[in-house]
This record gives structure tokens, sequence and C-alpha cells, in this order.
């Protein structure tokens, strides 16, 4: 077993209708962690799922979602917070934050103050429960209607003004590959303490035509998966590595069996 | 009559099926320059088109496009020279580069030296030739398949070891609104008189389900036009304005209607 396998987590969503307490005895047969989201949480209960995961063994990597707060109502504020709530009862270090979209009759620069703000309001709330804000930068293609931070130098940016064990970032390769300036900034995310979260998806071409659920499994793609997981441990990260995978076809499969497959290619693209 | 209208430049593929030496015509009679692309030119003829153009009193603002040498072999090279020979001929100031994909069995970066190869080895040529090479990042959805620039900092990077006459960068709102450096980065762009050839195209969300073909009518999206134009402005830039969409709806309709339609959003959101 190679080390990167016994880092492995399994987020959810790459088997997505699979029965979550199911996925999570997977996880526990063999050793993997989980990413977990609040939706199947709360269909499953939170007392129940956080019981499920402590009795296993099995680490929560991190929970998704919070975020969409560019318009950082009280409303959008308080959300947020049962959602740190809920990574804390998991015993997740992180809650992965997809920060939103431009607003109706807004700019892209009011959006991206509506997530600093967000922040402020969120931070010192987070580190009270143990818990780190995860910026994850979403690719470009996602700025207008989904996630306004659309680089990991944005994220750290946004993190900067707050401590480190409070707002970190999330490295994912699908949504960052093609930055020129992704290894600067995987280094600089790495020296300033603020890795939360690393996960792979693979970059597929031609690009699917509904592109939120195009992600590619680990080596269908030209990721190099390999070069980004020894850059992140590079900078002493330590911590586990999700696969989470927006995919149909992978969607419309059974879960045991996708997981099983993701294992194997995490195995493979990591060897 | 704005300053900025009469800046405007219709790029020939924003009405893909009209026929070129028509679109010309348009341009002529209301005083716009035009936007060219080789294969419609060559259909036409090249000496024909240089001729109409002349005569008409037309400025081609830019010829499409050169570039797609990631692997930059003898012939690729051959064929940009002789993108450049048309470019002169037409008397266009800039030949717009798409960089081209990462190759099968190669790298992101290995694609990203040979744009580097291929760029030293045309830059001389252009330059004798009096044409200016126009890099020109794409939205990084394109990066895997189409270009492996993809931002606009990315691009000045690549121009730098050249002198600004031969190698500089397209400014395309479509393709880098979304980066949080782009202000600086067009800053950065005038300071270096690397700006080329400054264009527009509109952000529609949700995004077309054919990304290619998805280019939003200015003001019908979500990106700053006049902020742009300002920003480009004020670097000291005063060449003219191209409007480039790519669009199937547009693309259905009658050329001289998508004309008119255009240079009037452009009036509009500029004004």
């Amino acid at each position: 077993m190679s080390s990167f396998l016994e880092r492995f987590s399994f987020n959810h969503a790459t088997a997505k209708f699979w029965d979550q307490s199911e996925a999570i005895e997977a996880c526990a047969r063999t050793g993997s962690g989980i990413g977990l989201w609040r939706e199947p949480v709360q269909e499953q209960g939170l007392a129940a799922t956080a019981k499920q995961v402590r009795d296993a063994g099995v680490q929560v990597t991190s929970l998704c979602r919070g975020g969409f707060f560019t318009d950082p109502t009280p409303a959008a504020i308080e959300e947020n917070k049962r959602a740190v709530d809920e990574t804390a009862e998991l015993g997740a270090p992180a809650l992965v934050l997809v920060s939103g979209p431009i607003l109706e009759g807004g700019t892209l620069d009011s959006a991206r103050e509506g997530v600093a703000e967000a922040l402020a309001a969120l931070a010192p709330y987070a580190a009270e429960r143990g818990v780190t804000l995860a910026i994850e930068p979403l690719h470009p293609m996602f700025t207008s209607d989904r996630c306004v931070v659309a680089t990991l130098g944005q994220a750290l940016d946004l993190a900067a003004p707050h401590p480190a064990e409070a707002v970190g970032v999330v490295v994912d390769t699908y949504h960052i590959w093609w930055d020129p300036n992704v290894w600067n900034d995987i280094a600089r995310a790495g020296a300033e303490g603020r890795i939360a979260s690393f996960q792979l998806a693979d970059w597929i071409t031609p690009l699917p035509a509904g592109v939120l659920t195009g992600r590619g499994q680990l080596g269908d793609g030209c990721i190099e998966m390999r070069r980004y997981a020894d850059a992140v441990d590079a900078t002493g990260f330590t911590g586990p590595i999700e696969v989470e995978l927006f995919n149909d076809d992978l969607w419309a499969r059974p879960g045991p069996e996708v997981f099983e497959e993701t294992r194997a290619a995490f195995a493979r693209v990591l060897s």
C-alpha cells in the first residue's frame, strides 16, 4: 500500500446517489476517509452520521458546502454558521466554501467584496469551533454563476486577513490546473499554512457539454496528478487527499463499483 | 458619434456566413474597421480582398488567425509565416495567434514551451514585415484543446523576450474578464506597449452548452464593457476596438442585421 493510498478520501459526491451510510461503511472497510455533503447528512441525520463515522473510525475530511454569500445577508451568515456547527459535530477539519455568483444588478467586484465581508463575519465563529473555512477557487467557467473566486492566488488573498486555522483554501486540481501561477500558489498556500483541503479530479477533452458534471476520472484527462500530490506534499502537507468527481456517467453507476474504480484510479495515478 | 463608435471594428466571424466582400462594403459605408479571417480571405482571394479594402478605405484591424504551434514543427512555422505575409498584404497591423492545445503524450508545460519556441522563430520575420504577432490568451475552459495561454499576464510574459512591435497581446474581454489580476495586467500591457488588438464579447449566464460558440452580444452578459474600454484607453491605446462574437444564434441570422445590431450594441455599452 502506497503512502498516498493511506490518505485516500472518497468524496460522497463522486457517487452522489449512493446511500451515505453504505459509503461510510465502504470507507471503513478500506481505511479511507470520506468527504460529506450537507443534504445527505441531513437525510441520514446529523447525530446519526456523526455516530456512524465515530464508531467506524472513519475520518470526515471535509463537509461540503458553505458559501453562496456574495450577498452576505444575515440569513446567509446564519446558514453558514449552521454549516460550521455541522462540520464541528462531524469532527471534520474543514468546511468547503463555494463563494457564490455575481448578483443580479451587481458587479464582479461587488460580489468579491461580499465574499470578503462574509469571511470576516464567519472566521471568528469557525475558529472558536475548531473548523477551518476552506475557500475553494472554482474554474473560471463558473465565475459568473457559481463562484467569483477563480484562482488559488485570489483565495489566498481573501484568506490573508484571517488566522490560518480559521480560513484556508481548497487545492482542487480540476479548478486550478490551467493556471500559469499554480505551482507558485501551491507553494505559497503551504508556506502560509492555508491548505485546508486537497482534492483531485481530472480535466477531460473535449469538455463535456454539461460542464458542471463533466469532471474526469483520475487518469482519463490531462492533469498531472502525481506532480500535484508531490507539490502539495513538498509544502509539508500530510493530510487526506479527496477525490470529488461530478460526473453524470459515474452517477448513473452503482456506488460500490464507483468507489472501487475511483480508489484504484487514485492508486494508479499516484503510483 | 461617440469617439468609441469611430473606433468600431467588425470582426467578420461575428457574421461568419456573411459574404466577406459584403461585410467589407458595410464597414466602408459606416466608417468601420474590419477583422478578417484567413479562410474567407482565401475564398475571395488575397489580392482581391486587399484591393477591395484599400479602394474602400476600410482598415483591416487584425487577421485571424495564426498559432496552433504548441508543436513548433517547420511546417507549423512556415504556415505562420504565410499568415504573416497575408497580414502584411492586407495592411493589417496584427496577426492574432491562438496558441494551440496540449499535445497527445505531451504536458501543459511542454506545450507552453512550444509556444515560446514558435514565437522566437517567428518574431524577426513578423518584425521585418511590419506585422505584430498578437498572442491571444483564451478562457481557461479552452486550455487543453485550443490554447495553452490562459491569462493576459502569461501572454505578456511570453511576449517579453521580443520587441513590442514584433510581439504583442490581444485584450479580449470574453477571455479575461474573470481574472482577479486583469486590471493590473491591462495597465502592464499598455505600459509595455503590447496591446496589439482590443476585442469585445460578452459572457452570458448560464454558459451555453456549446462553449465555443456561446459568446454574448455586447450588453447581454456580465462584463463591464465601458470599464474595459476606459482601462485600455487609460494606457494610451487609441486603436480600433473589434467585436468578435462566436455565437450560433447570430450566425443563423442575416449578416446585415447582425452588423447593425452589433454596431448599435457597441455604441450602447460604450456610451
